[in-house]
């Protein structure tokens, strides 16, 4: 796994003669095969269109972007050997929600490995191993709806699967076009993508109807796309560009995850770890270099932007860390870009239940404590909530603030999640303090504070320095693939070493699911680092 | 070579369940890999789209056409099982002059060997191991220029390719669609063509720009195009649908040769054959099973239809044959369709001229001998002309006659082309008489009576039952390439096996040249059985 092939390969070819006038093509993929080794050497009609004069111009001496699948090497594009432009990858997270990209530089063969996650697109100095630019943005086919289940139906009709197709590739091509923008680069120079998304939004990406995947028995049209024609996918980077997009294990196990694995390295540790990826769905990753344990369920919709009353996707002016004093009415808050409070985001929400429970305004079954609430608790026809923000200090003017049934949402939620890690772990007979990391990812997961997820009873309670959290790691992966043309033997070895375990909503579950929702537990022995 | 696997494969998949959750597509890929014991299957994103919802239709029993390209295997479309329409594929022999296509039944085995080159759109039962039915037309690239040279200057320039392969591939789309009417099916029923032109139709066809190729070293984009989609090219038949394009081996030895060869089955001899291919080029291949040696050289237009006053291609009303008798005035003549006469074709003028020179009309240099002529010579402007057919016999109501020019083109092709014959059975060190089969191809060649050719000494004196015309050979390879997807390894084997050998116009050659320019040659004794 330690190979690494760069994506560019330039060939001096031999100029044509009399005696050695074999065609253009066919001189260019023997040269290819040659330095590479390959059998069998992809050239589409792309570049047979533009290889003749280009060779002539340029001397026979030719570099070629190149992906290998496989056995197979396809040519993604072709450039002078003295071509100083830069030669460019994207990496694409494809959420349901937010859709991330990032800008990088692949023709030299190390990727600086930078942090995931930041919101604004930041410009970068162009030059080798950089990571260029990046971007994120709300997934356009929210138009239709804001949870996938809705884009599913609406999608079953031939005519409409197309709409929604449109709308994302077109969004795509429009932010694509943004992204090379603001790194002063054209799409031209855009030869390879990576793509890891959700089985769903895999399939909506590739226009396939995902109709099939959310009934039994939930079979995905594809588990490996494998390696696609960006054009062909209607995306307007390099007209010979490809595409590699991540495979999954399943309708509820995608390519997003195994893109999360490869970024956690998880794969490759001696020591058995964990990766837990926050979202509507808890997606649980169990395992070492030997084996792959997975499975998924519901965790409930108490994380996701947009379901609690305040919530939102994490964003500028969201707020993100929330700190509560036992004694003290001051609560403090922090906002993504220090500005004037406009929502809260899944992390701001667990570090404020989490608080809450800590300084005993909320009891163990997450209900309020009014002489502990002071002031802050307000009721209104029947139903009570928290203020967090004061209306003089928001940025809508209006209060900022939990209800009862958000605690009680976010309760399921979190119940469900430490139930399904329980599960997992019981299946496979190990301990949590057997764990060496525990990774959280996950567009929710960036910003979680492990003490505070520790504190509701959400994760286990095992000491905080083993706890990563990642950021996004479905990008994180998909920008691991444009290290080198060789990460994509590293992740169909992830996939075919995956077990996926189907989670059994059976007698033991549910025990479980019930003894969670207390906080922290029922048996709160487990979790003695919580003291209130 | 005798290994014939069917073009369609019937797969009856494990309806998925949750125990067996596999994707659609790797469902169908696993089960044909097992089928085949190949390694790998290439599934096109039209089938990814269309699976899902076909799979359920049909019962997850599933008929896939599929194309080997070497280990590769190609899906170029899926149907019912039980589906009874005809699975199709066409043939195609890119001519620069005429295009002639052949609708194939292709799902069973065997196809049926029917003669190549009948003119007209041949209606036939729609059955088993069929041809289904022909068409043969002007490429529509002639309103650019007749002659490929004209072409490939005007394509130099990137809109003028684009706009003359356009030209080719909508004429191809509109007969195509004809073509299917004709014989009662859906466009959407062909899955497979085949294509054979020379070096030049090739690379218009595909849109890549063949200037190259006319200057020296004389370097094709592309010698094996391999296999590409038929969307991609433009061709308007199933989305999924392949093209097998057929290989050249350099810039003046095309894949109509190739298919030539095929069709011939020279490669397959144990004796030594030969087969000349006649047009505006004379391509001889030369070899047996063995080994192959092939050469070409320019023969001149004299065959070619419109060069001569009176010339035209075969075609219904047009003289493919003409007897003359020493004694008499009246010459027979027949033409195509038993129709009144509007012109004369490659294998008429032979005739002509073989009949003129065997009753003395002309002499051993092509002359009109006028008291032998009588009252047919006649002259004007200074130009002898020797009319064929009187206007009150012809449908267009002029005369039909040939020139002294006429004869004397004509003379230099046959030159040109027993020198050709000369030439690479000495660098070979071949006796004529040690040639077991001497096969006639080519648009011309369809209807070429030997005897006459061996008359003018175009060909050699050899008994003329060692000849074989074979009419439209490139179109008869193209079909047997849709034999089986076993046709192509046949096909690369023969592309592999050629050696060409350059033509040296050499003092050697000259001297053969003019010795040649004589009825039927300087050295009669060579030609024993030409008697007047």
């Amino acid at each position: 796994m330690n190979k690494k092939t760069p994506w560019t390969q330039t060939v001096d070819l031999d100029p044509p003669s009399l005696e050695n006038n074999t065609g253009d093509v066919d001189r260019l993929a023997a040269a290819l095969k040659k330095k590479l080794g390959a059998d069998a050497i992809d050239i589409g009609l792309p570049v047979l269109r533009a290889l003749p004069r280009r060779l002539r111009e340029w001397g026979y001496k030719i570099k070629c972007v190149l992906v290998r699948d496989r056995g197979r090497w396809l040519v993604a594009g072709i450039k002078a050997a003295d071509d100083p432009s830069p030669t460019a990858g994207i990496a694409i997270d494809l959420g349901t929600t937010m859709i991330s990209m990032r800008l990088v530089e692949i023709e030299t063969v190390e990727i600086e490995k930078v942090e995931i996650g930041k919101k604004e697109i930041k410009k970068k100095e162009i030059g080798k191993k950089k990571a260029i630019a990046e971007i994120s943005f709300e997934n356009p086919q929210r138009a239709v709806g804001p949870d996938i289940l809705t884009r599913i139906h609406f999608a079953a009709k031939n005519e409409n699967l197309k709409k929604i197709n449109g709308m994302l590739v077109d969004g795509l091509n429009k932010k694509i076009q943004e992204l090379c923008e603001s790194a002063g680069i054209q799409t031209d120079g855009v030869f390879m993508l990576t793509v890891a998304g959700n089985t769903a939004m895999t399939q909506l990406f590739m226009g396939l109807n995902p109709r099939w995947s959310i009934r039994e028995p939930y079979i995905p049209v594809v588990n490996r796309p494998g390696i696609v024609s960006a054009a062909e996918l209607g995306i307007r980077v390099n007209e010979s560009a490809r595409c590699l997009i991540f495979p999954n294990v399943g309708s509820y196990f995608g390519g997003d995850l195994i893109a999360g694995i490869l970024f956690s390295g998880l794969h490759k540790k001696e020591e058995t770890c964990l990766l837990v990826d926050i979202g509507t769905n808890a997606e649980v990753v169990l395992g070492n270099r030997n084996w792959l344990m997975a499975c998924a369920g519901a965790a409930g919709p108490a994380l996701e932007g947009g379901v609690t009353q305040m919530g939102m996707a994490a964003a500028p002016g969201v707020i993100d860390r929330v700190v509560i004093n036992a004694d003290d009415d001051e609560i403090a808050i922090h906002t993504i870009g220090d500005l004037p409070p406009l929502g809260i985001c899944g992390s701001g929400l667990i570090d404020l239940v989490a608080g809450l429970f800590l300084t005993r305004r909320i009891d163990i079954q997450g209900k309020f404590e009014p002489e502990k609430c002071g002031p802050r608790l307000k009721e209104a026809d029947g139903i009570k909530r928290f203020v967090l923000v004061f209306p003089k200090d928001s940025e809508t003017g209006f209060e900022l603030f939990i209800t009862q049934a958000d605690i009680d949402s976010l309760i399921r939620s979190k119940a469900a999640m430490h139930t399904i890690l329980e599960t997992i772990a019981a299946a496979v007979g190990i301990l949590f303090s057997d764990i060496e990391t525990f990774f959280i990812a996950g567009s929710f997961g960036i910003f979680i504070h492990p003490r505070s997820a520790i504190s509701i009873g959400m994760m286990p309670d095992l000491p905080v320095e083993k706890y990563k959290t990642m950021g996004n790691s479905s990008l994180g992966g998909a920008v691991m693939a444009l290290e080198s043309c060789d990460v994509f033997d590293e992740i169909d070895a992830i996939k075919e070493r995956i077990t996926y375990m189907e989670l059994n909503v059976n007698q033991d579950f549910m025990n479980r699911f019930s003894a969670s929702r207390f906080l922290p537990h029922t048996d709160a022995a487990r979790f003695p680092s919580v003291k209130r």
